[in-house]
């Protein structure tokens, strides 16, 4: 592998020929190594059924790799042309309400139309066919933003055909399905999987084990549809596969799409996520305006370099990951779009490399002045003025165009899990309850003590890497992870609502958790309004979800009048297994985490708010999400200030935790 | 009649045929005597068209038969099989925006469909051969809570004809039909009444009377369809006939299908209720949220009440009533699922029980661990432990095995009115003038002041037994009901909004309210925003809406600029006829209420918060809503208490009412 | 022409006709001199396909003409017959979700219908063959509110056939489509103009360029629709054409439907428009709950009095308007309706004739009792009794019964825009992005400071007559306006978001602005969610919106933290331009605005809060929005009071600015 690289995402279709060559050479200059394109074009390279036009691709790609760019090339299956649609109009998607989702901006396929696949194939096979052996192209991206703009699911005739062959397989036998979803429940029987219906337009709601069995088909023809990319890649290309999901996600499983891809990489926004799919108080948003939350950005990293790892049989801690777009400015999307402070264009890259990526491409070279997108800012202005992003991308790339990529293990492991999100979208029995969400409140409360964090996905099988295990919401805990928590030796933290559903949406028996030598029961679930917390002996309190906890396992937490709120138990390989009964407010959260993180044996920090921290190989990188300065123990960091400090020239201060490199 | 019991809601097709003998033993030892079971059996008692199979249904209706229990025997027809509606893809109802309600919950059906109702008399027929004299069924269940998801109505071409059909019935000519509703406004005017439309879709409002007429016809059409099931069943049986009503629902006149029922009864879930289903303050949510709004249970509780005595003639004080199902836990369907406080679950029983219930049945035996409602308690847990609900049914079981059922009647009637509530939907004028709300404000009140009260419907034509008579919001006062008034010879308080329309829901002539003697007209009608609550003289405010009253009748209460709120005058009974010019916030409404009311000869109490009481003919039932414990005159009440004082036996207290029994 | 006029709507159809003299002889007794009858009366003027029926109309107009009222005859095609629609079930319009907006209340026609169309042309060619002669009809009404419940654009097949015509007509080549919207972004390019789609039902957002051109198109269709009628008139009569446009309503270019009147009207519901479509703060809300917005009337008089002016090429500040419509007391169609404060009917109708009105009409007679609006109150209530309005009618009537219309020249320009309504609906940026309330913003600043107004289109090509002219927003600067700006002598003030489009809703280049003589460059945008407002030195703040501001230009307001928030220079006419990057909010309004107008020789008052001013030739007329009374230079203006002031006979005070008649 060679050194960390900054890129750039570009549309060369867009612009005048005569433009390329000064762009191209301006990102050189800049020092950047990376330029996607084409993930857009295919009505450029087939303008007409049948007949390409690949020169202009053939131009743009020698003018870029004459400067020393690496070419990043992507298949334009996202946007299939109007001829395409006009030839198969029952292509489109259906939303749930059974409209057609059309022509007119992107993504309007549905994944389960075969005749769609079939051209998506062709096309992929005419440009792997020409390019595939071109060395100057160094990684394919496949499609865009699978599942960006809902469109995971659709309830399309082809969906419904699709599916119905989905549950023959899996389920076998009608009464099989019917016995799995409880169908007997108001006379939802079929006889034949020909009756099987999608869940939608339902009286009230459909069964929960319907809609989940239609959210894992879903996310399965995601994959499957991906893998027909990469089968035709493969044999035509050496080069790294990679798709480019994008933050916030959740409509497919994303470790079963990496399991076909070399690289993982997702699509940063931090401001656009803050403002529009983020559902947290509006002081928090107010202080971080400008800034992104500080803890969604290293969340999804941690994640997607776990998804990286899928294909490899890697660590999770070790999958190789890229950001495929890079938010520089201010975006088009989100209710409200403020400008980053100056400096975070430069923070967010330097936190990606912090979390091990390879590289980081900023999103896009030229603003646009047309289009869907023209409000969002690129690198350099319309008017090819350099706009702010353009200096700090400059900086970044000089900062690190020696280092190798790569971070250090996580202290701790925090478990997450696709099923788990469609299970409590599915079923949320609180209006609140967001799986997203909770797994981020514990994930922000190890972070704020200073904590560096892997993201594991469910089936993972050996835990001993991470001293302290974090399984919120887990709704199924698989045999392999039940057996790694027994064995562990450290400590696992699990709950609330972990192993609370069977693999089929049903409550199991023995009741939840069931967790191997946890005498623990859930006896009764609740879900409180905003209005309703319930507070803790130790401090903070539970809010949006509560559980009555029977059992003889120790109660290490308790509500103000006594009753238990977590129970924990020692488990066979020596550690010790909490489980918690509620969702944890910020404080009762960071209280509960330090509490466990420190009888794991690890050293925690107590950041200033805003302040994260995260080490490398060689570096202890400090970073201030805060919009005013910070002190920390490597110096004071103004707004958006990143300090990398070198963990082995770092003197050891007396007050504060050692950095075991 | 036999003396109060309890029961339970059970569905021995969920589980297998080896626990019913031990699920029967538990419910017996609980002192249940009632269980209801097969309303959504269609699937299993009919798995393919035309092949019956009873054998499961006999064992079960056995084995709880041998335990002594009594069994009510639902309908199916709520829930179709598949493999009906596939015949008949068109028998599912549409909904406003024209989509097909499809296959996949329940209630998937369309009551205008001339195909599926003949397959509801066919399954009905066969059950009723079956089951019609077996003496181990004491009642029978038609349908399950029709209207609820918003089902009575339907948009579809079935309802389209005979809604047609049902106006030629109504109207004669189109020409009437035309001048009944206005229909030269907008050029509207139809020439043939298969012209007529259903009112969605319009481009702005359709015309209100055109809606109302669409109302009532829904409204026919469910009573119909329940009446298709009661003829085949009375032919056939000669136990009780009973439908389970859904709270808080107004989609169809309840008197109208209770016409055609022995017993009427009511599906209560106080705290669902709460959280999902009523306008009210976030402070009296929170205060309220384990044990439902205080009000909220005991209204319906008169409502059915007087529901039940539609079929005999009986006084609306006297009718027969259930609870069918009521809440032992958290519920499901709420945003929020809160469980109840210790004790709720006995004192919903028992405030049932005082207004009259013969039976309370617990909705359900054992949570399902599977299907739509796994996460709705039940009185066991899915592992069959029990759940905190079973020892309070138990509890209350024991309580009421000896007691005949009654209840004292009421001192004050409040008027309901189904029409009216469609009225006020279809032209609320104020965006959060809700009719079941006002009702409500006044209910409350009345309790507040610890009276006892009767619901009764706008056909009523004697009001001499109640000393005082509340008829908010009533759109048309039947003439009955104004021979009524004038008659009266105690208090009569009306408004606002009352006699405000026509039947045809236009304005009448001479203008509102026209009530009998009472020289006052309302000159215009305003409706306010929240911040516009415009206060009285005499203490708290007109809120939402404001009436201008004119005329020569004694202003009784005035704005605190002196412009008349309400008007009186005499009745030719000699009582005392009291019109209010606009919603009365509570304060307004209590101080209203109580002058009426002293003024009526009744005595009023101040009960703390949260404690409402009530007479039977032997007991005085106090029972506590609130969160913490309350004095009462019969003593101390512990959160959810409830203490039913014999009426006989209490010592008269100097400082309490007397008690009239 | 002659004195202003007061009126009323009436709707002779709906009453019986022995009804009408009575009617009549009191609209003449209170001093009405315009009835506006016939606009909604197609099915009484054609009951069947064919066979039309004038008698009953004939004699209404009779009875009016004898009582020496003045006819305003409306054609009735905004409301179609049941058995037109039966006739062409495709004539109605598809919302944009794709469902048919139908029969049963009004406007449920697709402006693109071809056959629609033509069956309008021939209603109309009845009406105006009988009546287009008859000197008793003084004016025409063409339909009835254009573009109201959101019916100027429609998603029908035929508009989307239009729609390509369209395209094809503007843009030649599908390749200059092409171009044009760059729709190379996404692959949405088109190969032949039947390709284009309707932007409806896309998966995320469509092109703004193809969105924008379907509004010009949609406005396109409605000016055309018009002028069908217009010139099916022209050739049958030459009494004054109308159009009643709708308050608050931007679907089309009303200068361009205005091009082929003779008269604007407008539709004035000020109590409706602040509950239901301005988008204040609650507690401006609640201080003007019962007057209306106190800007929003007078903005839409100088409005449409620009209007007015489209056809003769007269001055913007000198076109013929009138009120066709005037609330006169509560409304139906807001979410809250309350009743207007006592004088405020008067109020509004001296405030209608202050800025140039020839004629108020109320509306209307009677209540209606029946139909959609029988909540709204009229000048009669339903039993003919007088409603508050009639006085207060009556009372202006005499008011103003021998004064001719006129007002004065405005002193400050706002420059409206409907394509900029369009462009910021399409592409806000910021959620709470919206034109009108923009515009609004400033002309209540210039307002408050007691400047008379005029509003003035785009296409200005000499701003010579007004010292200060306002140009919030304006998406794209024509280069008549931009000659005009830089031949300025006098102020102007853009901004913000000013020339920030090109007419193909692109980003132009150079950047924004590009004013002439101004080195000033919006190097960035950025939109802001409520709570981030950034305080300009100066006082107040920007809100919503800001712009990073660079080049030489002189900065004039900056940002506390002295980045620039407003730049100036000279023009070329040796005015002085300056742009505001930003909406200020009321404070930096007003402060800016005053500072502007003061630069430009403009004598400034503060009104006080609710107090506003107009003059006219003769007077200076005071209104008091407030509820409460309000000192003037005048006098003492009680709540709703107004005081006409004669100009010549004022006596000048020293406090007082001039008053320059």
């Amino acid at each position: 592998m060679t050194s960390r690289s900054v890129g750039v995402c570009y549309y060369p279709e867009h612009w005048p020929e005569g433009v390329w060559p000064e762009d191209v050479r301006r990102m050189a200059e800049a020092g950047l190594r990376k330029v996607r394109i084409g993930e857009f074009v295919w009505s450029r390279c087939e303008p007409a059924p049948g007949r390409y036009d690949w020169g202009w691709l053939d131009r743009a790609i020698g003018v870029l790799a004459d400067a020393g760019l690496e070419v990043v090339l992507g298949t334009p299956t996202a946007t299939p042309p109007k001829w395409l649609v006009d030839r198969m109009p029952d292509m489109v998607a259906l939303d749930g309400a059974g409209r057609p989702r059309r022509f007119g901006s992107r993504r309007h396929y549905c994944f389960s139309h075969e005749g769609y696949r079939a051209e998506c194939r062709r096309i992929v096979e005419a440009m792997a066919g020409r390019y595939g052996r071109d060395p100057r192209i160094t990684a394919w991206q496949t499609d865009n933003e699978y599942g960006c703009h809902d469109t995971a699911v659709s309830y399309s005739p082809a969906a419904r055909h699709a599916f119905q062959e989905w549950c023959a397989r899996r389920y076998r036998s009608p009464d099989a399905l019917n016995r799995a979803w409880g169908n007997v429940f108001w006379s939802m029987e079929v006889r034949d999987f020909d009756e099987v219906e999608l869940p939608n337009l339902t009286v009230t709601e459909p069964n929960p084990a319907h809609v989940l069995a239609f959210r894992r088909f879903s996310s399965d023809q995601v994959a499957s549809f991906n893998r027909e990319q990469t089968e035709v890649l493969r044999k035509r290309t050496d080069a790294d596969l990679i798709h480019n999901y994008m933050g916030r996600e959740t409509g497919f499983d994303h470790w079963d799409v990496g399991a076909d891809l070399d690289v993982a990489s997702w699509d940063s926004y931090p401001i656009g996520f803050l403002s529009d799919r983020l559902d947290l108080p509006a002081e928090h948003k107010r202080l971080y305006l400008r800034q992104g939350d500080p803890d969604m950005q290293a969340f999804h990293h941690d994640l997607y370099r776990s998804v990286g790892s899928a294909k490899d049989g890697r660590s999770p801690s070790d999958g190789r990951w890229w950001i495929m777009e890079q938010q520089p400015g201010p975006v088009n999307w989100a209710p409200h779009n403020p400008a980053p402070l100056p400096g975070m264009a430069r923070l967010w890259a330097h936190e990606a490399f912090a979390h091990g990526a390879e590289s980081v491409l900023y999103f896009r070279w030229r603003q646009a002045p047309f289009a869907q997108e023209q409000q969002h800012a690129g690198l350099l202005r319309p008017d090819s003025v350099a706009a702010p992003g353009l200096a700090e991308a400059a900086e970044v790339a000089g900062e690190v165009a020696d280092e190798a990529p790569g971070t250090a293990p996580g202290q701790v492991a925090l478990v997450f899990d696709y099923p788990s999100a469609w299970a409590w979208e599915t079923q949320p029995q609180g209006a609140d309850f967001e799986y997203l969400h909770l797994c981020l409140t514990f994930y922000r409360a190890a972070r704020k003590l200073g904590l560096d964090l892997d993201v594991i996905p469910a089936g993972t099988a050996d835990l001993s890497p991470w001293p302290l295990v974090l399984i919120p919401g887990l709704a199924t805990v698989p045999d392999a992870l039940r057996g790694a928590i027994a064995a562990h030796g450290a400590r696992v933290l699990a709950g609330p609502r972990a192993n609370a559903k069977t693999p089929e949406m049903a409550i199991p028996l023995p009741l939840p958790p069931d967790l191997p030598g946890l005498d623990c029961t859930v006896a009764l679930v609740e879900s409180l309004p905003p209005s309703a917390d319930m507070p803790l002996a130790g401090g903070g309190a539970l809010t949006r979800w509560r559980e009555a906890l029977e059992g003889g396992a120790d109660v290490v937490e308790a509500l103000r009048d006594g009753r238990p709120a977590a129970m924990a138990a020692r488990t066979e390989g020596g550690g010790r297994l909490t489980y918690l009964g509620g969702w944890p407010d910020d404080a009762a959260a960071l209280r509960i985490v330090r509490r466990e993180a420190e009888a794991a044996g690890l050293a925690v920090r107590d950041l200033p708010e805003g302040v994260r921290t995260r080490r490398t190989p060689t570096h202890r990188v400090w970073l201030n999400y805060a919009a005013e300065a910070r002190d920390t123990p490597a110096g004071r960091l103004p707004p958006a200030g990143v300090i990398r400090e070198p963990i082995t020239g770092s003197a050891r201060r007396a007050s504060d935790p050692e950095d075991d490199a």
